[in-house]
């Protein structure tokens, strides 16, 4: 079989490989699709290779199909389709002893800290998969991972029917966001300085305001009719977006940090005290939020089809990331990791 | 009857003044004693000059006895000693309707906005008003304003009973705060650079760390074995407090926002990404902070006796008042304001 290596320097290195044998509690998969995310992106551009360590295998949204059980694994069988949460907790901290395996604080990021899912064949340890329903492609499992992220976002912000929502930032995230509040009941708004994000999000009937031109906190006043804004997601990681954060929260509004932000930001904390607001940090997912979003999928209440915008073969990896790099139109750009065989 | 007013640059003048009969939803109390807050303060520095008007009247941490009733009021009666919620809310806004009228978005601030307490007879509406259990002196009724404050910081950050809190900051509000947190059977610790406050929170035998001294993270890793402070009260103001409320606290930790920060420290949201934390802003208090409040102190559950520095008469309030001024040892400042009958 053959893995992607990520090898440094904006590089990755196709290889032969043997697959590995499931262990007891383990499953072997033969990958269907992989995307690529924007931590996928950041490896790619060296900034994370004290972290992953290169040569490494990375890719951690995935779909497949079980090809071998561990001898203690139950309620799964060979053949059956599945998409992978890819954390691996240590069960030991007090993070994980209250329950909250996915912000263990011994995690390990599968594809990140451990190898991934960019081959044509990933052991995984069992406790990590969900079953795939019939109806849900394996090109929109690939996506079931972000989808999951963003119901995180929503469970975290107790977003509910009949609020207003505003998501700051367009990007995949942003706009999966941005679809699972719609699917709660709430009325949502994107920010988005991109017009082809606007666009997109346009297509889902998703209103949006171009910050650069309007005044969002303005935009949000009028909205709201002098509230603000019930919920806030920032998804951008910029200054502005904090500044924005802040402003358009109604007296009370939570506000859910779900972007990666780097630089420290100076951030308004008198009107955290003024208005009573609430800042909620949301990383990754729990098992709940990829029973979330699979059923939205299954339910067709979110059509994943849209998203994709690339799909390129394993041996083709450089070209599919390459693709990405800076390309603020492109959604998803999945790698079909299925195993060609010769002849 | 007397009344103090503030006349600007860190001045009052006593007049003469006629108390004002009640309207009908109002009732006019013989006021007992009124705390000198840090609000006030920064009033009597000039730097709110411009919200208060003077000449004004201020003070809002009052006891007093019932004096007169306007016509509508019920449940009260002539002679009831009670403390005084200093909310004036509109009831009519996004805020209101939602139930948070102490956040109400056109909130007058008694005292503040409107005429306050330091004077011998003031008038109010009757829904601002709590009753002073008989074993609760006018003395310690004058706290129950900042107590309530203490009690609304807990109630905002969920604590309960087992968990670890770190106050920073140990003014009388920090200190208030940590006795709230015992009394729900929380453990407390606070961090605070004066010594004579470390001595202060010694004597209810919380512990305190000098963050000048001591490494406050370090500190905290070790007293919770590494999981972090599963709540932090941030009531101190400045950037190294907002540096090490996201240092101490544990994975999922809630950090409560009490200080006012005038200037937009910065804030490491990556942490508040990486550890799922959350920030609560929390400001004045609600119906149910003031009973809980008064019940704490009525069961004998916190001495308020400790924290009054100082008794002044209102004659003497500008001696009061710069007594308390660049102070740290003063933790409560009291102005007896009962009515002097001539000869
Ligand atoms: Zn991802
Ligand atoms: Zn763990
Ligand atoms: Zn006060
Ligand atoms: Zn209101």
């Amino acid at each position: 079989m053959q893995a992607a290596q990520y090898i440094g320097n904006k590089s990755f290195k196709i290889i032969e490989a043997s697959p590995v044998a499931p262990a007891d509690d383990e499953v072997r998969l033969n990958v269907g699709y992989v995307g690529i995310c924007g931590t996928d992106m950041h490896i790619y551009h060296g900034v994370m290779d004290q972290r992953v360590n290169p040569p490494h295998t990375i890719g951690h949204e995935i779909s497949g199909t079980i090809a071998e059980l561990g001898k203690n694994v139950s309620g799964y069988s060979v053949g059956e389709r599945v998409v992978v949460r890819p954390l691996d907790w240590c069960g030991d901290c007090p993070a994980c002893d209250a329950g909250h395996t996915h912000v263990c604080q011994n995690l390990k990021f599968m594809g990140i800290d451990t190898p991934g899912a960019f081959q044509n064949s990933w052991t995984v340890k069992s406790r990590t998969l969900h079953k795939l329903p019939a109806n849900v492609s394996l090109k929109q499992g690939a996506l079931i991972e972000p989808l999951s992220v963003a119901c995180h976002d929503i469970s975290r912000s107790r977003l509910k029917a009949g609020e207003k929502a505003v998501v700051i930032g367009g990007g995949p995230i942003g706009q999966l966001v941005a679809l699972v509040a719609k699917s709660v009941g709430a009325e949502v708004i994107i920010s988005e300085p991109n017009e082809s994000r606007r666009s997109f999000s346009n297509k889902f009937d998703i209103p949006t305001v171009n910050p650069i031109e309007q005044d969002l906190a303005e935009y949000v006043q009028d909205w709201t009719n002098g509230k603000g804004a019930d919920v806030v997601f920032e998804v951008s990681g910029v200054q502005p977006a904090v500044d924005s954060m802040v402003q358009v929260a109604a007296v009370r509004g939570r506000i859910c940090m779900v972007a990666i932000h780097a630089q420290k930001p100076q951030v308004d904390l008198f009107q955290f005290f003024w208005k009573e607001l609430e800042l909620l940090g949301a990383r990754v997912y729990e098992h709940a939020d990829f029973d979330m979003a699979i059923e939205l999928v299954a339910a067709g209440k979110i059509d994943l089809e849209p998203f994709i915008t690339s799909i390129s073969d394993l041996e083709n990896i450089s070209n599919a990331f390459a693709s990405m790099d800076n390309n603020p139109i492109g959604m998803k750009a999945l790698v079909s990791c299925e195993e060609k065989l010769n002849g």
